[in-house]
């Protein structure tokens, strides 16, 4: 294992984590707001840590895949632990696990809060909060690889590593050019969700925060009601580019490029609106009875069904009321989520799909034994690679589920709230149902579900196998 | 496709299902119970239909893996169907859905019942429920093998559809002899029981439809209350059979040759013993506030991780009412399910065993990305094909519980009982918690929840794709 490499990336993310908290540093010079010391403290003591390491380059910056891994996995817990102290030290967030919570919710964009009075903190902390989004949707090794010289092999290992989806494409030849470009793309669709948000009279400090909810697909909100109380235009703008962060990057990049053709037939943006119209028709039949106006019905069904598929957790009203069938078609896009590619959760789009066509494979291959049936997307061959990857990408899935339940369910909550509270936080979501439903929250918990539901958010975030990875012991030997 | 030797076979189901109800036939005549005309008319239209079909033998009896699970499905629909007839004719069970769902329910071995009052049928009805556990549990088709004389590639290819487990092992050279040991060995056990039961002074109709349960791993009971009101010993009986028919039956084997080391080595036994002592330790230590006696406490942990894991669905207690904890490991038992090769149902130890090592061997992967790392068993290498297709299992089962759970949803019952409905079908264990939980029944639900639950029972017990095989278009093509 390369250490001096890991921990040289290590001091690069005290250096951008500073950088960041210029940001609250600002909100709370603007607001007169003394817990703004809070994030001075921090951002300086990171900022010279940072230095301090990042001062001299390591001569072998060679990477592979375990220093990929590794290196994505420490970064992320390391973020969430200094992201975290500011809110303990304006005691905003009194308690470290509930500070820990908040900010490892933030920055894997689950949007899941342990606070009952969300309105009652500073702007500069709710600043923050949402800020983790923003940055976390992104990721922030892909902005460090646009910016830190690196070999390119190492770039390579840490964009698989932090990137989500089946499998990662270049857009571009170069990682640093694919990385600006993400980058691009994310910062001008925020800004244009501001803009529209603006249109419609939201107050400026609330459009940018929930602009970050939206893009990094995150959903704290800065009111106790999450968006049940904004106007159906506001609602509705939140919605549109919820589905629009959803949608794998790569499309974006071809419309970029005039390949419209290429980004229209991209099979994962097709199923994508698929499921969601399928779902929307679902649920505004189930909805007959919930509301009497059409136009209400339609929007709330979109604004649910856009919020839990791209894992974002805003809340338009309280869907813990509604009928089971759609609380049942809500609970399966958590769990599909996203596309790759996007800065959304959940299992992803395309996985489902490869996972829908292995077992077609299967079917017909009992049906013609001799012949060799290939799974396609996009009209290319999925590398059986791929598709292995994905089958046990579903079991690890599966065991970290269980076990997850398993330890949150020694509280002996009911047990959807024990359920629906794993598949918010592994997914990235942040709202369930029952005890941790969109007018609840997880400051309930004891301290040993909090840790749990922390680690499958990260994990969930991470794709499973880097946070995993950490819990190998043999990853910790020297001579690796 | 070869029809006529389908239906061939088709026809032995016939005649097999004609010679099986000789036996309720006789419970009548014993009982005096004019009930028993149901099952004479079944019995002597069953016997013309069949014989009619099996007096010529086709020439081809040539068949390919998809005649196989064609086969098998069609089996097991056309035994359900005509074994419920009785219950219709002679009005225990008037409806045709529900009796449907009573006789899938009883040869796939769940044990999930329509009923409220069992203890108002009849008695040849009581003892027919339970004889489909019976033959259920060891298959019809695997009877067949021993009786009709068959090419060999066919006898195979219809054991594979038919046997519970990710890969099927024979004996003995000879898929015929294996046929035979399997159901010797089936009936001492079941005699057994039989007469440790009589020893506990149970009546003889109760041990033996009681037997029967147990040896099917299936878990209809005579009496409303399920095991509740039975003595101590009947349930330590009963605890320890439930476990033994849940062993893969090959251990069985190489006991009766004298094999102790290869059986006490088997790494499913092992497994499997090892996560039943594991839940006897959490839940026995979660019920600590629920029962104030620890051989109470002892008893009814065992005996119903027995019958969860297993998939026997008896209940010796309203386990509804324990903690959270507790009911979740038993969730979590009925979805492992038994070893593959025993009589139990749910995912089999066999798979969560390939299934957590194809995580391992990823994680492993990462670290040493040059080695090929091996998945074993039992010492011996695991073919890459058995575990693509466990993967390609896992991936399937989803599927089905998705769609399962969303079809259920419609009826707007809780959460909970819609996934537990469909975990206890699935997995072929009968109660679920909430309203289907022990003390409570499927009678409640609409046809198309119980076409739902059929449909999951049969595919369950034929490990999803030979039912699943029957929707997809292609396989109907003449060409095939």
């Amino acid at each position: 294992m390369n250490y001096s490499a890991i921990i040289y990336i290590l001091g690069w993310i005290f250096n951008i984590e500073a950088l960041t908290m210029l940001m609250p540093c600002l909100v709370a010079l603007i607001k007169h707001e003394g817990e703004g010391i809070g994030f001075l403290i921090v951002m300086l003591v990171s900022a010279v840590v940072g230095l301090l390491i990042t001062i001299r380059k390591p001569k072998n910056m060679r990477f592979y895949v375990k220093e990929g891994f590794v290196t994505v996995a420490l970064s992320w817990i390391l973020m969430s632990v200094v992201g975290c102290l500011p809110f303990v030290i304006n005691g905003d967030i009194p308690k470290f696990t509930d500070a820990l919570f908040e900010t490892v919710s933030g920055f894997t964009t689950t949007g899941a809060s342990i606070l009952s009075d969300i309105e009652s903190l500073s702007r500069c902390s709710l600043f923050w909060r949402s800020f983790t989004h923003w940055i976390g949707g992104m990721g922030v090794l892909v902005f460090i690889l646009a910016v830190i010289p690196m070999a390119g092999g190492t770039r390579m290992n840490l964009m698989k590593a932090e990137s989500p989806g089946p499998s990662v494409g270049k857009l571009v030849p170069k990682v640093k050019q694919t990385a600006m470009i993400l980058y691009i793309i994310y910062i001008v669709l925020t800004v244009l969700e501001i803009l529209f948000l603006l249109a419609g009279h939201m107050p400026l400090f609330e459009a940018v925060t929930t602009a970050f909810g939206t893009a990094g697909t995150g959903g704290f909100a800065i009111r106790n009601d999450s968006l049940m109380s904004v106007s159906p235009y506001l609602q509705w703008v939140v919605t549109v580019f919820m589905i629009l962060f959803g949608v794998n990057f790569n499309v974006y990049f071809l419309l970029i490029m005039f390949k419209f053709g290429a980004a229209f037939k991209h099979e994962e943006l097709r199923t994508y609106f698929g499921i969601i119209l399928a779902s929307t028709v679902i649920i505004f039949i189930n909805l007959s009875h919930v509301f009497t106006n059409w136009t209400d019905r339609l929007r709330h069904t979109v604004f649910q069904i856009g919020s839990m598929m791209t894992t974002t957790g805003f809340s338009s009203c309280d869907f813990d009321l509604w009928p089971e069938t759609s609380k049942t078609v809500l609970l399966m896009l958590m769990v599909i989520g996203a596309c790759a590619g996007s800065t959304g959760g959940g299992v992803k789009v395309s996985r489902v799909i490869i996972g829908i066509k292995s077992v077609f494979k299967e079917l017909t291959s009992y049906l013609h034994p001799r012949s060799v049936k290939k799974v396609k997307m996009d009209g290319k061959l999925i590398e059986h690679e791929v598709i292995r990857a994905t089958n046990v990408y579903f079991v690890t899935y599966i065991m970290i589920f269980f076990v997850s339940v398993l330890l949150v369910s020694i509280e002996d909550k009911s047990m959807v709230t024990n359920f629906t509270s794993v598949v918010a936080t592994l997914n990235n979501v942040g709202p369930g149902f029952d005890g941790v439903g969109p007018t609840m929250n997880y400051g309930g918990f004891t301290a040993l579900s909090k840790y749990v539901l922390i680690f499958d958010m990260l994990a969930g975030r991470l794709e499973l196998f880097p946070i995993l990875m950490l819990l190998c012991p043999p990853i910790w030997k020297k001579k690796n």
